[in-house]
């Protein structure tokens, strides 16, 4: 099974349980939140990870990669509300609160953040020695504190660090995946870590580009978001030819920061790949 | 240290790990959705039942009971939001998104269910054999499936089986009380399910009993909320005496059901108290 199907079964089993008992509507919004995907980007990262390690233990990659999907998506969810974002579209098609209510959609994104929890807690029960830790890492990269939701927070604040913020609203997630890859396989996270930041800032990065100078069509959600909600972007601190190397720069890193492990090419490869789609040329060749 | 201190002495602390980097409205959000609390009795019940069967791991009692509170709390602020209830007040005080807005509301909640999980899995990281089991209870009594999220969810539906919602949006996190009791102090759950589940009944009861006949100023928050929104209400089933006649009943049985234990009277006592608590002679001796 190549990697999208693995984690695409993964998440379909994930919510198959989540769901088992609920309310239609809940039932339905939950399912629009999760399919069809985004890229995936976080579970591939964290399971080409635990691959380059020999995944030894594949039912807890699956596992971890969609509960951090499930984490993302509750994110979106919640962001996309009236009181945030008030956005009609994501990936093209109605947002969950457009299309089930506020009501359903504010549930939606509880739900899906206490099944991550709960899948992993389930999945870990064979591996206790290592629960404790993975669900401490999960939870860091979306808590109050450190992670989503301090970062999406940090917006409702005067004064802001913009590497704080932007570490918590992006970087946690993407620093849980490459972590949580490598505990996955029974390895130690720690030398993961830099890997996962480094995406995390590139990919930050590029969605400030996109949203200054991409298309909502080929974006999927609205853009020129930034702008209009007066939020910190890259592109607005380094002007756009400046964003642009800044990427280019933080791609490079990330490549010299994966670890020497078995197959280490592969996974330079993916971040190689992760960059192009991250920015397309059509973006680079801005007017 | 009484009860109640030790459970606000557990909530503080796990407030304060859960904030100290976080954005300070957000921080404070967090603060005013748990702080001053209600009644606290669900953390109360789990401590008894923990007490009552020697309480051999105190810090994973508390860690418990904290960990029931905030998810109760997150439930409470996600609920008074606009798209719900639109309250103003909870227990007599502004409730979160009227003093930080929608965005931090919504947020902190988030951010204690997290918490919860997280807290959970930190106290559990020295009794890893168990901790599986207890996050795995804590997620059932507040997901989308069997839990809170989903009795809530069950309130956009058309056709509702009460008994199943009212299980949902009370009884989970009763019947999570008694059994989390019982497996912080080592012991198995099981044996403990039908007491939270009496006990959760009951207080169903007479919550709507206090919906119908009570007053804003002594209930902390608006009445009359049942039949305003049309939800399902004892009180509207049975009618006002047969609601209560319902509650002394649903009592009697959860005394009757606390397992023989060491210290089981006190636990007999507590059930008690509660049911005075929840329905005080000033609610029976209606007009």
């Amino acid at each position: 099974m190549n990697q999208i199907d693995r984690i695409e079964k993964a998440l379909h089993k994930a919510l198959d349980d989540a769901t088992r008992q609920s309310p239609p509507k809940l039932k339905a919004a939950m399912r629009a939140a999760v399919f069809p995907g985004g890229g995936r980007i976080r579970p591939r990262l964290l399971t080409s990870v635990a691959e380059a390690l020999g995944d030894p233990d594949p039912a807890m990659t699956d596992a971890a990669g969609a509960a951090l999907e499930l984490l993302h998506c509750a994110s979106l969810v919640h962001d996309d509300m009236p009181c945030f974002d008030d956005a009609d579209l994501r990936r093209g098609r109605p947002t969950v609160h457009k299309a089930f209510g506020e009501e359903i959609a504010l549930l939606t994104g509880d739900a899906l953040i206490i099944e991550a929890f709960a899948l992993l807690a389930r999945a870990g029960a064979s591996r206790p020695e290592r629960l404790g830790q993975m669900l401490a890492l999960l939870a860091g990269a979306v808590n109050g504190s450190t992670g989503i939701v301090a970062g999406q927070a940090w917006e409702s604040e005067r004064v802001v660090d913009v590497d704080r913020y932007h570490r918590a609203k992006t970087g946690a997630l993407f620093e849980a995946a490459t972590m949580l890859g490598a505990l996955a396989a029974g390895a130690p996270p720690e030398p993961w870590r830099n890997l996962g930041a480094l995406i995390g800032e590139a990919y930050q990065t590029a969605d400030d580009i996109l949203d200054a100078v991409g298309d909502a069509e080929s974006a999927g959600k609205p853009v020129g978001q930034d702008e209009h909600w007066q939020r910190p972007s890259v592109v607005e601190a380094y002007g756009l030819d400046g964003a642009i190397a800044r990427l280019d720069t933080l791609v490079e890193r990330a490549g010299d920061a994966v670890p020497a492990v078995g197959d280490r090419e592969r996974l330079v490869g993916l971040v190689a790949a992760l960059a192009t789609r991250l920015c397309p040329p059509e973006l680079r060749a801005h007017p």
